[in-house]
């Protein structure tokens, strides 16, 4: 007896210890399967896929397709990067320096070439001023995710690139558009913006030169912009990826103000022509010491939950943005060119409204829908652009901007004008004469 | 006065429908400069640095300082990459294909060649599978992102990786954290495990081989893993970037179960001796159609947010996968052999208890405190080490596992016996035999 008792008491001692420790909670665990995507991931939405998915986008067998909508420079061919942009990679694979973890903001001396390459009299940047990303996508997930909270509104263009949407929104910030003018060649309706800043704005974002827009704002305007944003103490996210793909003066907006803070974002994708490599920066303008070292804080933790940028090409940095001037001005004058053909074209066809830009890569082109009453809107009539001739550009409404599509003008010169040739054949086809009753035809600009 | 009538009425009524567009909303605006960091930034906690910058780390300046703590390969230069390795890259670079944007998810040939690479009969993969991203980082930011909600919790290893941590928690999930037992050569205590489950528990995280433990899980005690996460139904994050790195036989945890799903993360980062070039992907193992299109849908939303890896790198990954067994077999022998060292070194030094590794690059060593009194713990004796004697260790508190320290097993041979010899010195001077009254001492399997 006394033998089983001890047993027992031994065996009440450890259930009880095993109680205490690791309390009983099988209730409340799962007793079936149930895994399911995070409020996150359904909430990151890409505006894009989400019109072009729903497209029938059946091209007309005669006839090869011509796409005119993937904003990627090297798709077609005719726009490699330079010789001395791959040397300067195949010398730092050979270096067999940067095979190593970079520190998460990167290399300093990686840094140190973006400062020199950006800084200039009016915006002086040193090395720990920049921070390399793995893209410029990085570098806005970054600004974004330092500057704003959830339940914060961030001010966003109209049309607009859609990641910054899709970044916010999956952080459950709010997105508010303020709308770009086409009749002011895309400036921003200042009115409209100022109205939308609240107590929660945390952050306005200014892509100049713009896509999908094409447009580059004058120093007058990007200084009204800034004044904005200075009276209401709203620091800026500006967007500039195109900057120097122009074909007039555009100013960074860091060299207006040297009150208003700002993170400029920038990489290689555009401008050397390597978007696969998925080099970008931030570089932090803060000469009044607004950000502080609390916001440069920020975003080196930021930097350090995935870690940025690809070693090798962070080495070899300094020599890619050597690049001879020619490089630069032979793309520069062939989007010129190509913009020009495009805007030439598409001016004299029926119901199309062509708005030359004046940098990027993109045009934009207002439909007149009131002319085409075969079509409901704007996805509709790309659609059947597809189907009948084989050019697909992006409906605007995937930037939020309906009655516009968007041409990228990185196409081969043959293609561009065998395009512009189509999409008169079918306007052609598909316009009518406004008639009296169509009363709720849509207006350009509204 | 009609006349100013009109013009009165006309301002009036501008006014009123700028007031109905444009609601005035003045006072809800900043009146002054305030940027503060998101509490995702503040929330952004690396504990490593948390512990090493508090730290005051003045080496001895008659000894070259010798850092045992940098889990990068690279940094001696003693495991350079193999040259079929940076060939790969080159002749990528060279075929001028992978310049442009590579799909979210990668390249459907580069995501094939890692499914080929790591399909075998019991957990088949194929290309659709395969997710590349931004080194293994990314895979296990992505991962935890898809399947956990603010508010759920994941479990995770202790001692274990601390990005884990950093990244849930910056997203608002709690962390639990289950035991590994040093005296059962680092098993999970699989009761401890399971009593942390509960209906919010999203995500097991297991770590095999481990960092920091250089531990490998068997084929039991991998399946008694699964056995947990299948009667609770959690799934399984697998974190195998040390897969292969390893000294014993070591299953993939898909590869042991068809119904627990498991998204296994890995890269090129620690076996191809590259981390700089930041290469990871997920394996989606979903033999039960468990995780469904859903949450592949979700990974595929996901890393539309920022892309991942370099294209340059995906298109050279099949050249890189294909590296021949003699480089791998010699990191492996390598590792062997100074672990094999050091643990021999370590062995006989009084105070000390290191544990063998079968894998990865990384050694625990326990340290009887009670044995060392002019020391508060294993933080103030590896500054003391540095202190005295250049040698840097990780203090395992960076770990959330107080009285241990890491070393780094991937220094060339003859820093390893000169780090082992002064570590023996620093000890034998400091080690106090065990005074009766040591009560508040530590024990080691706390
Ligand atoms: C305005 C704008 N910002 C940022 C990006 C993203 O750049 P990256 O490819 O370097 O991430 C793009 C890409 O098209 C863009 O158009
Ligand atoms: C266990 C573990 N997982 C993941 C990583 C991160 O790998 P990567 O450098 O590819 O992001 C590391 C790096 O040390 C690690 O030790």
């Amino acid at each position: 007896m006394d033998h089983y008792f001890i047993i027992y008491s031994i065996y009440l001692e450890l259930f009880i210890v095993y109680s205490v420790l690791y309390p009983a909670k099988a209730k409340s665990r799962r007793q079936r399967w149930e895994v399911k995507p995070s409020d996150m991931a359904n909430n990151t939405l890409n505006p894009i896929r989400a019109i072009v998915d729903g497209m029938k986008l059946t091209p007309n067998p005669d006839k090869p397709m011509i796409a005119l909508s993937i904003g990627d420079p090297t798709v077609f061919g005719n726009l490699p990067t330079d010789e001395t942009v791959r040397q300067a990679l195949k010398d730092a694979i050979d270096s067999e320096k940067y095979n190593g973890y970079a520190p998460s903001v990167g290399y300093l001396k990686s840094r140190q070439a973006v400062a020199n390459f950006y800084s200039c009299p009016e915006a002086p940047l040193e090395a720990e001023d920049v921070i390399l990303t793995s893209g410029c996508s990085q570098a806005i997930d970054l600004a974004i995710s330092v500057l704003c909270n959830p339940g914060d509104n961030i001010l966003v263009p109209c049309p607009g690139f859609s990641l910054y949407k899709t970044l916010a929104v999956s952080l459950g910030i709010e997105v508010k558009l303020y709308n770009l003018l086409p009749e002011k060649s895309w400036e921003a309706d200042l009115q409209h913006m100022e109205s939308l800043i609240d107590e929660r704005t945390s952050c306005l974002i200014v892509t100049n030169p713009s896509n999908p827009c094409g447009s580059v704002f004058s120093k007058e305007h990007l200084q009204k912009i800034l004044n904005v944003a200075s009276r209401h103490c709203v620091p800026i996210l500006a967007d500039e990826i195109y900057t120097d793909l122009v074909r007039c003066t555009s100013p960074s907006m860091a060299s207006l103000s040297s009150s208003v803070p700002i993170l400029s974002c920038g990489g290689l994708a555009k401008r050397w022509l390597v978007p696969g490599w998925r080099m970008g920066w931030i570089l932090i303008h803060d000469r009044n010491n607004i950000f502080g070292s609390e916001i440069r804080q920020g975003l080196v933790k930021l930097s350090q939950r995935i870690l940025g940028a690809c070693s090798v090409v962070q080495g070899a940095l300094e020599g890619i943005l050597n690049a001879p001037q020619s490089f630069y001005n032979n793309t520069i004058s062939f989007l010129k060119s190509n913009s020009q053909i495009c805007f030439n074209e598409l001016s004299t066809v029926p119901g199309l409204t062509p708005i030359m830009p004046s940098g990027a890569m993109y045009l934009m082109v207002g439909i007149d829908m009131g002319h085409f009453p075969d079509f409901k809107n704007d996805v509709d009539f790309t659609e059947a652009l597809v189907t009948e001739q084989s050019v697909f550009c992006l409906p605007a409404s995937a930037f939020e901007f309906p009655n516009y599509f968007r041409i990228v003008v990185t196409v081969p010169e043959h293609l561009m004008v065998e395009a512009c040739g189509r999409i008169r054949e079918f306007c052609q086809r598909h316009y009518r004469p406004r008639s009296s009753d169509s009363s709720d035809s849509n207006d350009l600009d509204q």
